[in-house]
């Protein structure tokens, strides 16, 4: 299992006509945390190359408080890698006011162009079955 | 609980660049139907107006078949309310291929300008605790 | 010259906290509105196939009158085609109120896969050389 | 005349089916640039508060060069006000590759409750009056 962080700050077009971040745009975070950890491991190629990748399986988000403009987010993340899906866990918390905004938990599986599942990328499984004090 | 339809047609920027429809964007589908029933039934004051507004507390989606350019999406909904919760359950298929592209869980209920949760107005509380058969 | 017609209701995650459909949307509604004239022509292939795809190069939009929850929008587009470039103005007009929402006009010119400048396909090219009273 | 630059990274969620930054999401850019400037000047209410609000009247964008995934991206602005109206444009450059991949320029005027044009907000106006060397 890997622990990591991403931060962002909530961007105005974000907000609906409620003032407050749309509940569809934290599915973006959450796939912008992905994406930035697979990126600072050197497997961005996991995403966009081999002819392999990622689709989200399922994603559950809970929300809990609200976020608004300009709000500075850390989104702290669990992943793990098992039968050939990967899970995750975002915790995302707004640092303005130290609330927990939302929690979303979601598995990922990799297809090929056919929209076949395959097998997790071994970088990618080697990588989520280390422990994070093993790097 | 009431039964409601509403269709869509996959727009191109919706797309990825794994050229299927975002996972995000299935929650635009999913209020997208919502706002559409409260419109239909004349209850759109229920989400801009009386100072009370819906916000979404939780939403599962699980993804099953992906939605591609230009697909057409009939979008099926269960709604029904309890305990100041409006719950709602949307079967979204393509029309395209027949198959269920993704089904989405969610729950809502009513807050006031300083966010704390209402009762669910009269007006959407009567239409959802009435059945189909009784309009 | 073509003249086609486009028509679409304005989606509650359209709105940003001001209210009102935020500018980068009539972006979104130009593109929709350009793939919907492409599909009625059986010209999607023009834009997912034969390895050209279109690229906008250059927009400009005047925003006149905003545009609100659940509004119906009529987007009006003359299409031209000339030196390898396909220019497109579109109105976009509130039904709800009869004001004109926005003018927008632009130019795409189709690139390969190397993203190098092609000619426009010649099924795109011969209708968009017909006049609409030659159809 | 004010100069402003602002740094971000492309997002997954971001490219299109083509594979690169969609057209519309430029403007997102383009907004998240100027309501930072806001934000670093002290001047969020200038968004947000005293029930004046900022409204785009018109914008063009010249696409140049197409970004990709996690391309790094240095928004270079030019801002000033005169006549009730902010003036900006924007030199988007891709960091990664060092090309220019858009410029936008744009207008914009406040707007009150009734959407009526009012005149900029003295603090705006003050500091976009003031020329970068009078920091």
């Amino acid at each position: 299992m890997k622990h990591v962080t991403y931060s962002l700050t909530v961007r105005g077009y974000e907000l609906d006509s409620f003032g407050h971040v749309n509940n569809a745009v934290y599915l973006n975070y959450s796939e912008t945390a992905l994406w930035n950890f697979f990126k600072t491991n050197g497997l961005l190629s996991a995403i966009t190359g081999e002819g392999l990748f990622p689709v989200v399986l399922e994603s559950t988000q809970r929300y809990i408080h609200e976020l608004r403009l300009m709000d500075e987010v850390r989104i702290d993340t669990e992943l793990s890698c098992t039968s050939g899906i990967v899970r995750y866990k975002h915790t995302m918390t707004n640092e303005t006011t130290g609330l927990v905004a939302c929690r979303v938990s979601g598995k990922l599986a990799y297809v090929n162009k056919e929209r076949i599942i395959c097998d997790v990328p071994d970088a990618v499984k080697e990588l989520l079955e280390k422990n994070d004090d093993e790097d």
